[in-house]
């Protein structure tokens, strides 16, 4: 799985380069290509100001297919009212125009526009009038052009983010591999910030849609660094077809390996975004189990997740277990305080409404992984669970947001 | 208004000492006692995991009346399980004993416990059997009982919180003044940490519940440092009658004027909190105006006041009103994306939907004051509207809360 980008699925081209929206001279223009028509289901941010990328994408996403993804980073499009809408459409019309020489098929209602970076600001278009072009002809197969996708939708990332395995369906070998952005303003509401998968399955388009959003619900929809749920929001999963094997249908074993292929590669996706969480020092993994419910374990699980006393705690290697219990306590969830335990990685801290024996330096050491547990079981006696990805919370995320400036 | 304390009110007796609960040596045992039965309301956290003081503070609320207040910071008593109970109750009982030499009235049922501190440890009892008796004959009706009440009840507090006013109610000077803490978790739901109100107004118990009810709706409800929702946030309300007006009856002028009386107490008790939240350096007033529903209003000021972007933008005085605006778009809240507006202290920097000419450097100078006011009109053509105050996060918030240790 080493070294496999998103242009390892056959029948994908990708690429990135500077087109001089961003001041610092990094990669902020993207494409994604598929040669051939792709079965495509994206899913959107639920945030209610969204952006114009969304407004025009929700509409491309109509048909069911896509020929392809245009991404820059470092302006949003957001908040920028009809010219916004108009500047996202010229992205999907420069696109296809730029791509028809080599991909006859192509049209604009078949790009997805993405676009990520500061809220308020119209797009450069002179710059992308220019770029578009530029990269369309500097677009491949290859591995650097999957390389260089990645790291061009990137804002305040500070590593790529890529996912990649492959699958044997009906006999033959079926790639999915997935591309990624996200680091603040991460509490996805449908998808986080920027995610693209690209598969060689074959498998129709409201197949996909509801793969997808099965899917999507439980990973990037369980990924929060802090609550800000974005603008921006945009999860799209390209099935070109082209691995030969017959076309999935709704049941049966070929369909399951392919919806675990999936979950696994948004999985690994979706951990990367939590580990790289603005001013991160480490993964934390909240599970949230006996909940009466799925809604009130993923309340708990959020609320304790999002929560700066529990975040700076885990920064501080403090084994103030009371912060992640009584966060559960205020999240809405039904629980029975008298029932409800916890777990500090391996080691239990409170048990049936009282704190344990443990030792509080037994805990401290559990808690100076780079990857930590922290288990909560509300105590309903039911056995409804969820698990959540998120990060601690470090003086690097405020000087990282504070200082920037607009 | 200044040197008033809550020892001000007639009839009121108060005072604290260190008790030796606290490393800091700081005074850490507190007492509010009424020479008379007074009336009294109370509300407190919808935590579903509750100190135990809240389990005792409930039941002997159930009468309507208390004789006084004892409570400890530097330990919570919160998930201790039934000894919890058991020592919380020894308190009220320890409290009663005390007093009766001076006050025969006093039951341990009308004594209100309240506990502040690290959650998951055992009061040390025998430190509370000394100093409660020793307490007890130190509290007086002087400004200094009252202040030292104010210092007893801190933990991360930097300054204490005090409010009083006078009002006129059918001829008599009426007193109320309060007394609160908080600074970190701090999100309240029914009331915060702990605040404690004295009034000399004559009122029966049902109707000053209900004014508590709606007044604290208004003030410490509408607050948050950390989102947070504490274990033991207790508001209390003592109305001993000592003033000598006709009791007060649930219409008219004097109710109104005992209303707006207690609301103003509120509000300044509630300001004082936000304003100290752990490592502010900034009040924020967040207004959300043309909401659809007074839950709409409420939920979009609560996503902006408790966004971890929007609070380091304003720490770092980043003119990033973006955030702002998509806070309340993840709210929940319904809104009308183009007809919202959004403005930063008195500047307009977004209308109808599109970002306003006006210069950043304007919106950067509108953002240095210590007090800033961020006002988001939903635009869903209705008038429901809510104001919550909170601060800026910072460094030292993280500081103070990763490098505090159990």
């Amino acid at each position: 799985m080493a070294n496999e980008t998103i242009t390892s699925v056959p029948g994908f081209l990708a690429g990135a380069l500077r087109c001089g929206i961003k001041q610092s001279n990094k990669p902020d223009l993207a494409m994604l290509v598929s040669r051939v028509p792709a079965a495509a289901a994206a899913v959107f941010t639920r945030n209610k100001i969204v952006g114009a990328p969304i407004i025009v994408g929700r509409r491309n996403m109509r048909s069911g297919h896509l020929h392809g993804c245009i991404i820059n980073s470092g302006c949003s499009n957001v908040c920028t009212g009809r010219r916004g809408i108009h500047d996202a459409r010229e992205m999907c019309q420069l696109t296809a125009e730029s791509l028809i020489p080599q991909i006859p098929t192509v049209t604009p209602a078949m790009i997805l526009p993405g676009s990520t970076g500061v809220i308020g600001h119209f797009l450069p278009m002179a710059k992308l009038r220019a770029g578009i072009p530029r990269l369309a002809g500097e677009i491949s197969d290859s591995q650097s052009g999957g390389q260089a996708f990645a790291e061009g939708i990137l804002t305040t990332d500070t590593r790529v983010k890529m996912a990649a395995i492959t699958v044997r369906l009906g006999g033959a070998s079926v790639r999915i591999a997935g591309v990624c952005k996200g680091s603040g303003m991460i509490a996805p509401n449908m998808a986080t910030m920027l995610a693209y998968v690209a598969t060689d399955a074959a498998i129709a388009a409201p197949l996909l849609r509801q793969t997808v959003k099965s899917v999507v619900n439980d990973t990037f929809n369980c990924v929060t660094v802090d609550q800000h749920t974005s603008t921006s929001d945009t999860f799209a999963c390209l099935a070109n077809g082209l691995a030969g094997h017959r076309v999935l249908r709704n049941t049966g074993p070929e369909w399951e390996k392919f919806q675990a292929g999936l979950l696994e590669v948004c999985d690994a996706l979706s951990r990367q975004i939590a580990f790289d969480g603005e001013g991160a020092t480490k993964l934390v993994r909240v599970r949230v189990s006996g909940a009466a419910s799925a809604a009130d374990a993923r309340k708990a699980a959020m609320a304790i997740a999002n929560s700066p006393l529990v975040k700076t705690a885990i920064h501080g290697g403090d084994p103030n277990w009371g912060r992640f219990v009584s966060a559960a306590g205020y999240s809405g969830a039904r629980m029975r305080a008298d029932r409800c335990t916890c777990q500090v990685g391996k080691v239990t801290v409170f048990k049936n409404g009282q704190p344990t024996q443990v030792h509080l330096g037994t805990v401290q050491q559990a808690m100076k992984h780079s990857e930590l547990d922290i288990t909560v079981d509300l105590g309903t006696g039911r056995a409804f669970a969820c698990r959540v990805y998120t990060c601690d919370l470090s003086r690097q995320y405020i000087t990282i947001n504070a200082d920037y400036h607009t």
